[in-house]
């Protein structure tokens, strides 16, 4: 099934070769050459318009995005709008905010388009190993896509599905990145503590290698811990510095305003907060309070 | 390699039958008929006592405590002593608290005992998935019980390793508990977020089911709850009651101890101790005080 | 100095008295009949509709809104646009969020009209002990009012103060409101700690009295813990519900945006939320889980 | 009523003097000449050994302990044991460890020693204003000591009492600051938040002072608050970097132990050793973990 491909980033091209690989030829779209290039050696055509893009495509075209969340997104939108025709489809793979799928969806479907929200896990390893998909929109059009996703999935009807309506893909990965904050913050913890029990001196890659075969802690997760602990053992030369996109923060939005106690992801998004806030205005605002009240010193910079 | 199994509960009678499986005789004990009659229907012999126990078995003997930590232990390693002689070893195989384990180990060394504290994960599954084993103590009596822990181990070679001297595999199973906590509530956490969305109506066990194969988040408790979710949809019939064993509270005290902040594993302990709090002082005590200043009503009882 | 009091609910109400016991004629509004009699009886003009109000008012006037935030404010606001003059100006008192009176104050600057947000606390002891005031707003036109304040305020020159432009105050009452839960939460932590060791049998009013002399604990928030411990000795007739307003959720979702790590205010709205999660489906997979992986018996419904 | 005082660093020799000023003779005992000297300057005597002191003390004598916690405390009392008798009295004002103090007052009981624990708040403002006391012991004990109470207290029948047996003052003590903790945290987020929104370019030194009139959260803590931020506008002098004393971690021990969950304190603690965990382990983890998911970059050191 033909596929024109908008966005040739990391994510975008390994989809759209994981796709060329399963039979699918791909149209790739990208401002940028380099990208062109490289993903024309995989096999496909490439384009550097959405209107050169919409016209290698036939009828009912299928449109995946795969661009960063946000404003690039409504802009490409835009400029599809007045191009496609009733019966097209749209594919936003990217991390969107789950209610600007709804919107966009809804506004698509006044003019027949198609438009599926498909929250799309994997990072890196998606191209070998298969995406995890989890697709929002009209059952007769996901239908119609499925060949895609089959493809794009790690095996034949495993690892995806239409989870429900407009939104409810993006939804589901918003949730899914919150519960990875929890993991991740759960194993740097523990990995923490065992390196900090210096009596021991512990391996901390053969721990994490042990506890990937048969221990009730064992996850992919960990497996690239065991990974990125052989790659730099003690770690002493990454900064300590910890990036977090939206999807972290609109599930701590959306448990508050569900009313669901979230204590785990939330504290998870906190101490990422606490790793980029090198000034720690409250910390010293403690230390000079514990020296107002109990004279205790306070060390001076 | 034959060995003494000490506690024949769900965790001994499992391990005893996998090695059984695996061609090492097995003596077991334990002070309930049932228990020991169910093993002799895997072919294993059973003993009703500590001395029977030790006889069966030709030095240097090789014993495996399977029973609950604490005074359990130490009445069942005070019994032992007197029997043993030097070159023997023992294994303790439960969730024994460190300090514990390095206390007996110091203790049965200057006997010429073997003491040899195992972490063992795995659970229910352990029995055909194998166990993953964290092992302290010495390099010479772990090298001796190998076969043992090969045996136990989900594949030769992966799953278990000495991590250390007496005391260093319980402390690892300790800080494997502690993460295990901070990862089942990422994933509570959740998937009460997904069900909360009423408007989306989102299948649980579907989405556990798709994460299950190409996600970030994949893992063995993810498919557990898969499962979980399979067999209970809507959890309806289950109570909201999480008991803690303790190496949850341990490896808190740890974090503390060690000063490693660890905000995800704690807020998971106390995630638990609050399904048990039916009465919540707390929450009382802020209805209380909102009257006070705001004048806002409370519920009354 | 003449004010039009919008909102005769507990706030207002007693704001209301406070002006008139300092002087300043008040004319009442508010749609509940009994709401304006008890005005009356305190020496206040009533009116029932804002045409009514903005006539009994001489120019320049001043309008002060006690209404609950959100669309009541708006819709009234609507309603007094047209009926106001340049010169006027409107004091919105309540609870808003800082991005609409933001939004509020550019729109009536455009017709000359001055909008003054001011975070107003104290509760229902702001009759007698006066309300801690944060304003936000042009400072000649909060230079205007300042008679108004000073009659609220605690004491002349105190517990109140232009903070910054239009939403400063409500901003600086957000924060103070996510301080306030925080605060709230630490006490009752505390004294649901000193409650359940049982061996000591404290007496929680005797010590709720004792800190609030001399102790680092000392605090309002703390004398109000002792009376409401005298009256409800052991809070069994309040039942654990906590509601939340908006000012706690909004601080959260702020401090996120800012970049602030706030685990204390964040825990203490968590702690909320869960107090009102009778369900608890996420302890409820919780034990599923155990369950699944080793066995642990689940209680059942 | 004539006192001993062992232990003349800041809090002991502060107690000494409002002790004095009362009309209290205090013979003090510090093994620091400079301490001693100082205290001789307000009218004490001093000696520089405990013989000398309890030749000092008339029978039934009374000895104040303000020494650091710990092993320092059972060395003095070691050395007090042989020179004391029935019906002496000593007086633990230190921040002990509950379980100690009631230790030691069993222990002291058998000679007829009466022993009593007093948890003490205030801190260096407590000469001036009166200390908040929290004591643990016998009746009649306290009873007789109750003049000292009386005069180290904010003022006569306010801020001290008898809160139970051995041991009880010191738990006390222990949650309240446990507790400060959980306040502390909260001001300090509160600030943080309002300090990082450049927009407003808020007065935090204002608003601490308006606060401490009227509102909601007017504490003692906010006025030391206040004052710091008087002291110090931007407290960029001030390293952020936070002690913590032995009682915050016991209460969350103790909390735990009792299955009172206390999120909000405990987040006070953990921040505190996060205040002091400048390489982050589990930052430079999570950084690497994104790195090999997703591709994120990392920063390098």
């Amino acid at each position: 099934m033909k596929l024109g491909m908008i966005g040739l980033g990391r994510m975008g091209a390994n989809m759209a070769q994981r796709l060329l690989h399963g039979g699918h030829p791909v149209v790739g779209f990208d401002p940028r050459i380099e990208a062109r290039v490289a993903l024309q050696g995989q096999g496909a055509e490439t384009v550097d318009s959405l209107v050169a893009l919409v016209a290698k495509l036939p009828p009912p075209r299928a449109l995946w995005l795969m661009v960063p969340a946000g404003e690039v997104t409504d802009a490409i939108l835009d400029g599809l709008r007045p191009l496609l025709q009733a019966g097209d489809t749209l594919v936003d793979g990217g991390n969107s905010r789950y209610q600007d799928s709804q919107r966009r969806a809804a506004s698509f479907a006044g003019q027949g388009i198609g438009y599926v929200d498909c929250g799309t896990s994997g990072g890196v390893w998606g191209l070998a190993e298969g995406y995890s998909l989890m697709i929002g929109g009209d059952e007769a059009v996901v239908e119609r896509l499925s060949p895609l996703f089959e493809c794009l999935a790690p095996a034949p009807g495993r690892g995806w599905g239409r989870v429900g309506p407009a939104g409810a893909g993006h939804f589901a990965k918003m949730v899914h990145n919150g519960i990875e904050y929890g993991l991740m913050q759960a194993y740097a913890e523990g990995f923490s503590i065992l390196r900090q029990k210096h009596d021991f001196d512990l391996d901390l890659q053969q721990l994490a290698d042990i506890w990937s075969h048969g221990s009730v802690v064992r996850s992919w997760l960990l497996e690239l811990t065991a990974k990125a602990l052989a790659e730099h053992p003690s770690l002493h030369d990454i900064t300590p510095y910890v990036a977090d996109s939206g999807e972290g923060r609109w599930t701590v939005d959306e448990a508050i305003a569900l009313g669901v106690p979230a204590p785990v992801i939330t504290q998870a998004l906190i101490a990422r907060l606490r790793s980029r806030d090198a000034e720690s205005f409250a910390d010293r605002l403690l230390a000079a309070l514990r020296n107002q009240f109990g004279g205790h010193e306070v060390r001076k910079e």
